[in-house]
């Protein structure tokens, strides 16, 4: 194999309640890289960047960071050329480096017939997140490699489990055009939480893989609930509490914040009402000022993929 | 139906990581309750008591408290007389109480014919253990009226999930004979925790809840891990590192605090294994000094149920 091109999903890390431990991939919403085998060993070279100002230094841009990374593990005997063309926009909580990293994993380890395991690349993909994001999360890159829901059951070992996603199962995301640094959401997070908030969330977290694993989408509605973290980030996100009651107002399972933010997930039932979904949230944004984008997708089953060849 | 002989499951709550959120029933251990019908309208009379020493007075008791307040919400035309026969000692972190106030609502909702809902049954079998700890919880009540492993969703409203209980999974329970009052377990809590530490706790609650969608025993194991509530209980109860190390070692799938303790449970696959276990625990205990009992019991689908007629 010469070339491949991959398609790296956008993910929704947290989903409410399991803050840290799960996440979803989108299905019509993410990045497409194409990869060049070079016969200059070991080393990544980017010879386009499109959609986003990311940095042409291998050793400063996650997804070619990861590719360094895996062939030095691996000991490959050839190098890579890359083009990253981001179809949504860095810093939305929608896991762009993420994509970026994932991707990386899932299409170098193609080049390296499937050294890896899906766990492993997950792992290369963290430093991609690390290199990124200051911190080697777990959240995005598992569901954009995994696809599905996940649930990082553990960090240490690190241990990913694939929740079933209903078929049925859409999301609307909101993306409000702001600048949000994910340090900052991070700061704003009480240290320690009261004992009887943390069973609560728990319960949901719970309730939301119960749902998940029997379609109950009900169940599923009234576990998208986050006690803990959403009263602290949603201040930082214009107009959220209102985009939130029209998401649901409009019959969507539930809503929250997709990440760390800005972006507004909600979870629906059919793209229908994912639709209907969007046409509320957009109501709420529309004539305020600020630029912001909407997105309906299918929960993406497969992560990461080929486009071609 | 002028006569009704009910069985009441033992439970244990918490189930590690579940603090507050899950429990599960036990198949062969519970109490024996009869009940007669008496024309003494809206009437409890405690007839008998075996195997514990606890309150005549119908005010007092959980099961005879549960069913007058049954029988004034329904208006009944008819009374009770009650006999209850614990087969397993109050304080053991079983669910004694539960197992009264359940049994009792179980079947006086029989008395009057099927006149409340499950969930209805839990509501009242709450009021039984108000009664009896101080505190309206649910863990054991739901899982001995629902039988099977259950997540407290939702305390308000109240929403219990029943979680689906594979067929090969066991129990061994370890009952040191020691005093150790509810509100103690209690007190001992911490007031507010880490939220590191409750985003590992809820990834371990995903995780098991998953493990017993999938019967995964692997997970469910890796899952039973509890770093808030028994690092503080734990130090109640004699040994309990040496029999919970005694039960892994011994190939069960995890252990953990049967509620707020003193007994300790042990979850495995096949009833070999959970005698294996039963083994194991008990060589901790012997000559130690202290009184204990050891069960081993499938975990109980059922919940409360008719034994005769």
């Amino acid at each position: 194999m010469e070339q491949l091109q991959i398609f790296s999903p956008a993910t929704v890390a947290n989903v409410s309640c399991g803050f840290d431990a799960m996440g979803f991939a989108l299905d019509q919403l993410g990045d497409e890289m194409t990869f060049r085998k070079t016969s200059e060993k070991g080393t990544v070279v980017i010879t386009k960047i499109e959609g986003a100002k990311l940095p042409y230094d291998a050793q400063k841009n996650a997804a070619s960071f990861v590719a360094l990374k895996m062939l030095e593990d691996a000991q490959a005997d050839f190098g890579l050329e890359l083009e990253i063309v981001k179809k949504y926009k860095p810093g939305s909580g929608l896991g762009s480096s993420a994509a970026s990293s994932a991707g990386s994993a899932y299409a170098v380890n193609q080049f390296l017939n499937g050294t890896y395991t899906t766990l492993e690349l997950v792992k290369f993909a963290m430093l991609g997140e690390e290199l990124a994001c200051g911190s080697p999360i777990a959240d995005n890159v598992s569901a954009a490699v995994y696809g599905g829901f996940v649930l990082i059951r553990s960090y240490d070992p690190l241990e990913i489990v694939s929740i079933p996603t209903p078929d049925d199962l859409y999301v609307t995301v909101l993306h409000p055009q702001i600048e949000l640094k994910t340090e900052d959401g991070r700061n704003v997070l009480p240290k320690k939480i009261p004992l009887k908030d943390a069973v609560k969330q728990w319960s949901n977290v719970g309730g939301l893989i119960s749902g998940l694993y029997t379609s109950d989408y009900g169940l599923m509605g009234r576990s998208l609930e986050d006690i803990i973290v959403e009263p602290a980030r949603k201040l930082f996100i214009p107009h959220f509490d209102a985009v939130k009651e029209a998401a649901i107002a409009s019959g969507a399972v539930g809503a929250g914040i997709s990440g760390s933010g800005p972006s507004i997930f909600a979870l629906s039932k059919g793209k229908d009402q994912a639709q209907k979904t969007a046409h509320f949230m957009d109501e709420v944004y529309k004539n305020k000022g600020i630029e912001y984008n909407i997105y309906v997708s299918s929960i993406g089953k497969q992560g990461t993929r080929i486009i071609q060849p």
